[in-house]
């Protein structure tokens, strides 16, 4: 019954601002500017007959994670893990209950987490995603992820994804593009499901990185994760990840905050047709409305260069039919 | 002609071997125990039936360059690249003629080079790979892949491949696999010709990879080649490779040197069905004759590891019925 409701919402919402068309493939999208941006570039890139027209392997499309696929807010949704993991961790150590920065991440406190800066930080993801081998990492995040929610909406975290952001994505495989995550999140923290999540396989999967070590243990190889950093894909370490996993420039670019100014800035770079869209948080009511201002998910620069080059800016209040998917019902 | 003329010789070496299929996928590989491992295992991955089937998006296999998809030796292809772009340089450079290791690399004295060491070779791939742009480096390599000779057959590097492993890619890719190369020679240097030569698109091309530095220079953003090392892609470097850029193991692995070692070992330790191979060069008179012994493309230890795990060692004398592709007949 949820479901049939469900869909019955989305109908009435699309009917209220445009005509329903069933081969319509980005039914989340409101007619208009921004909509019309992403479609006629498809349109133009994938028709032989234009000028436009882009070659299938090299369509290349990339999407940051963070604000631009799923929600961000009031924290990346890895500091949760973090958080847990220090959590679970702790009856092992004792003498974290009185030590920063792990007296902070057991009691989730973001901003005693905050004073302890970026080493604080760089301490946490080395204890939690480092000292055991990928394949163990790689469970024990399917394990959280599975069950983990989100502090305020308390839903499952994959219900915490953009509804419009899947169906762009699905958009383009079907017209032959292939989609690539390139997010400043561990690219190991976020292989395990995206898969499942937004049909995104993990060797499309960009993040940031840390060391490897190869050994044979007993007979057993394995890889184990070491605590040192190798790349940060975050800003000017966006296009950096784009070169040493795709090797080609892509030709259509979507994010959310400054983080991936430079990789949108990469993207439109090059020659031919090029596109680059971000998303705006503007929906206080349905999801959350900051900016500039913003710790998390800062879009300032990127706003700026954004209207100065012609950049497609996605108001989510104005833009977005709905914003996370409706729940499935229990079976 | 020559192609027709080709192909009959194509036809009657097959048909001395073997009974000759229209649908025989791999007519370059004789009838054996070689040729019967690999369909046998392909024909167990992909049918739904078996309980050794593997979904079609797990399907990752992985191959070695050089030795493996094509010659190495007198010396990889890479040092002859090298060799002519400090060649191509020294007229910039008048104090190279009279220093090491610049001297022996412009006189393509390849004793004199190893004499320098592994500092030597840094030192010229550095030089010749580092301080320009991504774009102008894949622009060079291009230049320079589509002139470039032999030093002994004087054929193109194009004429320098492996029909049978070409028409291993192309069965394997026919079967729903994902074919990577995964080679200690540098990513960039092969990521500009391997679609062409193999199929194989840049993003799945994993190689040794030197720094990169993301900058905008007058308003161009460009990503400037460094001369560190990021990853020496070789021996332990290969599954730290894999991991990263693919994110799951292999099930299928093809190398011919101890370098792969490592490869295989990884590649076999999974759970469920793999196949690891080994490239074992036995022709003196089609290609070269080398193993234990040689400088370039050392087999020894893998080749004792392979007798010992039952890994597939192709015999390019007895299991290959052509080396190289007849060359296509000028338009």
């Amino acid at each position: 019954m949820k479901v049939v409701a469900g869909i019955l919402i989305l109908l009435c919402l699309n009917f209220a601002s445009a005509p329903v068309w069933a081969s319509d493939a980005l039914p989340s999208w409101r007619e208009g500017k921004t909509k019309q941006e992403i479609t006629s570039f498809v349109r133009r890139v994938t028709d032989r007959r234009s000028h436009d027209f882009v070659p299938q392997n090299e369509r290349i499309a990339v999407f940051d994670n963070d604000g631009t696929l799923w929600a961000e807010q009031p924290v990346y949704f890895q500091a949760l893990f973090v958080f847990e993991r220090i959590r679970a961790m702790a009856a092992q150590h004792p003498e974290w209950k009185d030590t920063e920065p792990y007296k902070s991440a057991i009691g989730g406190d973001a901003k005693g987490l905050a004073s302890s800066g970026e080493k604080g930080l760089t301490t946490l993801i080395a204890t939690t995603h480092a000292g055991m081998t990928s394949d163990e990492f790689s469970g024990i995040v399917k394990q959280w992820i599975s069950t983990a929610r989100h502090p305020q909406t308390k839903k499952p975290l994959a219900e915490m994804v953009y509804q419009p952001m899947q169906e762009l994505l699905a958009y383009l495989r079907g017209n032959g593009f292939k989609t690539y995550i390139v997010s400043g999140g561990g690219q190991d923290f976020m292989r395990p499901w995206t898969e499942e999540f937004y049909g995104i396989p993990p060797e499309q999967v960009i993040g940031s990185q840390g060391g490897l070590k190869y050994e044979v243990v007993s007979g057993v190889p394995m890889l184990v994760k070491l605590p040192d950093v190798v790349l940060i894909d975050d800003h000017a370490g966006k296009p950096v990840g784009i070169q040493r996993a795709i090797g080609r420039r892509p030709i259509f670019a979507f994010g959310n905050s400054d983080g991936d100014r430079e990789m949108l800035e990469w993207t439109m770079a090059g020659a031919g047709p090029r596109f680059a869209g971000l998303v705006h948080h503007t929906d206080a009511k349905r999801e959350w409305s900051y900016d500039r201002h913003s710790k998390v998910g800062t879009l300032d620069k990127a706003l700026d260069q954004a209207k100065a080059q012609g950049w497609t800016v996605t108001d989510m209040a104005q833009d977005w039919v709905v914003i996370f998917p409706v729940a499935p019902s229990a079976p």
